[in-house]
């Protein structure tokens, strides 16, 4: 297994160390190559993703990337020019963003019921293509557009990965997430299409919901979700969202996938490089280990997947929320729980 | 006080009838004139707001709508050629949202904070200018685009407004929330636009949030947003939230200004016409009379909008949430807290 570690910025590097020393005990003769990209890289040479990192990116069968951005860099620079540009070049096309409830987690919400969801977010298309553009900059005639693009190959591709995802789930059910009634362009392509594909997945029962309404059963009924197919910006908002009702983004992962596996997938917390608690040594590194077990999924390794998630569940149901450990020693406990398991099982 | 109605559909009617009981009290000498627009219409006479009704609703000084939707008619019909058309036609550039958590309001969050904030959402630009396109609709290679228009004109006029307002209140803070990292075109106008009129307005304390991230925080934190400021997308969907963690949207009103004063204002619950439990009497009227309330501000009448307020709040306070009431009786109790609010302060 060849792959490549971004860490980034932030909590960044503290997070992935935990996530490495989880992987170690999982797969020992993973082959692992650190690229330094980010704020730091930016701000010593202007380089945000050189071409030759890029091709080296290319040759690995995975990528795992902790956080990138920092304030010091002017909003949108690192967005566009790295981590956007990363999973446009390398086809992201299938954002995988699952949001679980673990046993003894904590949710803002009363009395939350099981949750247990995945978010399948079309990841090379919608608002965040880049289109658009300033106009009379300036002036009191600014126009400032930005253009939604959605094309039939690439809603039909992130389409059929959820169908397929929610026929393997045991409830089966799958929710179309968009804004038919005032986007209907884009609506009428998204509806068409899971139409179409559902027609493939008789026994997938699926439904549809605005994205207004989706936030209001987030929080007053987020148990009705199983799969949720959707834009990449209301991916991005629905899934901020989600991980919220599941205990905080400190515990979200996410997959960044080319299905069709000819450029490798990354792997990412959903959360961000938190310069406000950077350097202390005190982020959850959790998010960071259960994307390794994303992962391990996509290439194939479910045993050593289950066996991460296993142990993070045990840590979570177990573990004093109030001071959980700092980043060094929750990645310790998760790293021996995998390990004790792994024996276990081996 | 010339007033234009619109009953629409589903509980439109049901909840309108009460909120116009509860102006009786306060106004009884407004001139009420009522327009069938909606479904019914469009299935009669494939009429959605002929040009005729339109020049006759900018004869009054504000238009009252209950809600515009019904299965029977295909998704954005009513949507685009109604309601949304009476936003643009009627230049409601300022779609003010309040969410306050009433005292005796169930929130599905833990342990609530008190939340008391107005979303200031831009009403006539944005994703809902209905630009955009399908191109070879029904083949492999279709292409369906949305595109957010954003002008300084525009953007200038909401963010004013929205400065004003948390200038009015307590804490005087204003929270602009949009996608800067991503829509960076957009984002760039916003900020700017924001920045500029923030030196007009020094007591004015004003943060930046992400769409996603103030997501998190409307069900982690609500208690920290005071004004919030944003686009009209966000703002359709922050609303819903925000409504959601203040006890639903069967207590949220919205108003849609135009702020000139130059067309009639509309005012409307931010429920929809809720066709699953229409014509059973069960609809809670309190979003479309706290509309009222927002209309009788509008209109100058800060007395009267009180004393409904007031009399919402005692009712909320004291009433059974397990069985409030059929709609009439709601609208009843209200009436007759307004009148004896009336009597009381007259
Ligand atoms: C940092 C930002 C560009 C990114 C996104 O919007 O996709 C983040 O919010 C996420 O969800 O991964
Ligand atoms: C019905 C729909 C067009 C409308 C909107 O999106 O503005 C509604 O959701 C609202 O918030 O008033």
């Amino acid at each position: 297994m060849r792959l490549a570690v971004i860490p980034g910025d932030g909590i960044g590097p503290e997070v992935v160390a935990e996530a490495l020393k989880v992987l170690g005990e999982v797969v020992p003769t993973a082959e692992i190559t650190r690229y330094d990209l980010g704020a730091a890289r930016w701000h010593a040479t202007g380089e945000l993703l050189p071409e030759s990192v890029l091709g080296e990116l290319r040759q690995h069968d995975a990528i795992l990337l902790g956080a990138v951005g920092d304030p010091s860099v002017p909003s949108g620079i690192l967005e566009r020019g790295l981590l956007l540009r990363l999973r446009f070049e390398l086809d992201h096309h299938v954002n995988l963003r699952p949001a679980r409830l673990y046993p003894g987690v904590r949710s803002p919400i009363a009395d939350p019921p099981d949750i247990d969801m995945v978010v399948v977010r079309e990841g090379t298309e919608g608002l965040y293509a880049g289109n658009g553009g300033l106009l009379r900059k300036d002036t009191p005639h600014e126009i400032a557009t930005e253009v939604s693009i959605n094309t039939s190959f690439g809603v039909d591709r992130v389409v059929r990965d959820a169908f397929s995802r929610a026929q393997a789930r045991p409830r089966k059910h799958l929710t179309l997430v968009h804004k038919t009634n005032v986007l209907t362009h884009a609506g009428s392509l998204w509806s068409r299409v899971v139409e179409e594909v559902s027609l493939l997945h008789p026994e997938v029962t699926v439904n549809y919901q605005h994205v207004d309404s989706a936030t209001i059963h987030m929080v007053t009924d987020p148990g009705r979700f199983d799969v949720i197919v959707t834009d990449n910006l209301f991916g991005d908002i629905l899934t901020d969202l989600a991980a919220a009702v599941t205990g905080g983004i400190g515990l979200a992962a996410s997959g960044n996938l080319d299905v069709t596996r000819r450029n490798p997938s990354m792997f990412e917390p959903v959360h961000g490089s938190a310069p406000d608690i950077a350097g202390q040594g005190i982020a959850d590194p959790t998010a960071a280990v259960l994307s390794v077990a994303l992962m391990l999924d996509h290439l194939g390794e479910h045993e050593s997947a289950r066996r991460i998630e296993a142990s993070v569940a045990f840590d979570l149901a177990t573990r004093d929320h109030a001071s959980p450990g700092a980043t060094y020693a929750i990645g310790d406990r998760l790293a021996a729980l995998v390990s004790s398991n792994t024996r276990t099982t081996a």
